[in-house]
């Protein structure tokens, strides 16, 4: 089982149910679709995941990591709030457009039934990024000295769907809006927006 | 068959299928659990819908009518453009948190597969409102003299996200923000920067 050795890590299965759920649909997708996509036995698939639901639930997770190193983590050292959350726009955005993860970090906004337990941790985590954008979104609120028509939680709101709905949209080939062009206008959109 | 004969029209088992996809997930609801919960027969069932990508066809068209009838043709006579967009968005967000219809409109939004033939059809009319509503915000542009740095396809792209993006946040319950608060923020939101 030469294959099966090579496959040191669930990552490259993560990745490969992930392109499949996206090709086929997340429930009409088969653990056997996803062990012959990779040329393993069903038993070689079983040995790192138990469940749809276990792929399901680290993908999400996976998704969040991601989110936490290339945008949490990227921009926590920006001491300038308004910086700060220009970067956090920037790198947001980015993440949503990778061509190499937004299969994965799509799935975070896609309602396929977890079991309550997995669902929650997941929401935690979710619940965790909003608040962090929040508490910047206020900062710079305060620094900008707006005058508060507009709650930091409102604008929190609107500034991830703006983002997070890319990915209906968005086509890499079809090429009329560039990352650079997003990023640029989003940002504008939102800071005249947000800090009135 | 007393039963059989109340269903003379197809929305109750549409209303009925759509309730079921969002609590059970939309791959794990069979026609015979659609059959079950309006307390019909398999055949009574399947003599109005060949197959559950026809219920999903016909779900997300039915939450197309309902766009196209309550936010297009509700601000269509409208004649100053700005009042028009100002109606569009106090009206796309009725529907988004619309209790009766939510479960259908939220349809237009999941990932799952349909036929390519039906999903063509659905696109169109999607495509549809976004140029109905990218013709109205470049309108509303000319009228504000706005200088250009944001385009109308960014601006109305953005303003869909922040509108739509809403049924991922959204819990009528939970209350921290209602509907007269959405509506107004994002309106200030929304004109402040997509019309600098």
């Amino acid at each position: 089982m030469a294959r099966e050795a090579t496959i040191d890590s669930r990552q490259e299965i993560l990745r490969t149910a992930a392109r499949l759920f996206q090709q086929r649909g997340y429930d009409a997708t088969s653990m056997n679709d996803v062990a012959a996509a990779l040329k393993l036995s069903k038993g070689g698939l079983y040995h790192h995941f138990q469940s749809k639901d276990e792929i399901l639930f680290d993908l999400m997770d996976h998704a969040m990591d991601i989110t936490q190193e290339r945008v949490i983590d990227a921009v926590r050292d920006v001491s300038d709030p308004e910086d700060r959350l220009r970067m956090l726009v920037r790198r947001h955005i980015a993440v949503v457009l990778s061509e190499r993860d937004r299969e994965i970090t799509v799935m975070l906004h896609e309602n396929h039934p977890l079991p309550p337990s997995l669902r929650r941790r997941i929401n935690a985590r979710k619940k965790q990024y909003v608040h962090f954008l929040e508490r910047l979104v206020a900062d710079v609120q305060i620094a900008r000295g707006a005058k508060g028509s507009v709650s930091s939680r409102a604008a929190t709101f609107a500034l991830l769907g703006m983002i997070n709905w890319i990915y209906q949209w968005y086509r890499p080939d079809a090429g009329s809006l560039h990352e650079e062009d997003i990023v640029r206008q989003y940002t504008e959109i939102f800071f005249a927006g947000a800090f009135q």
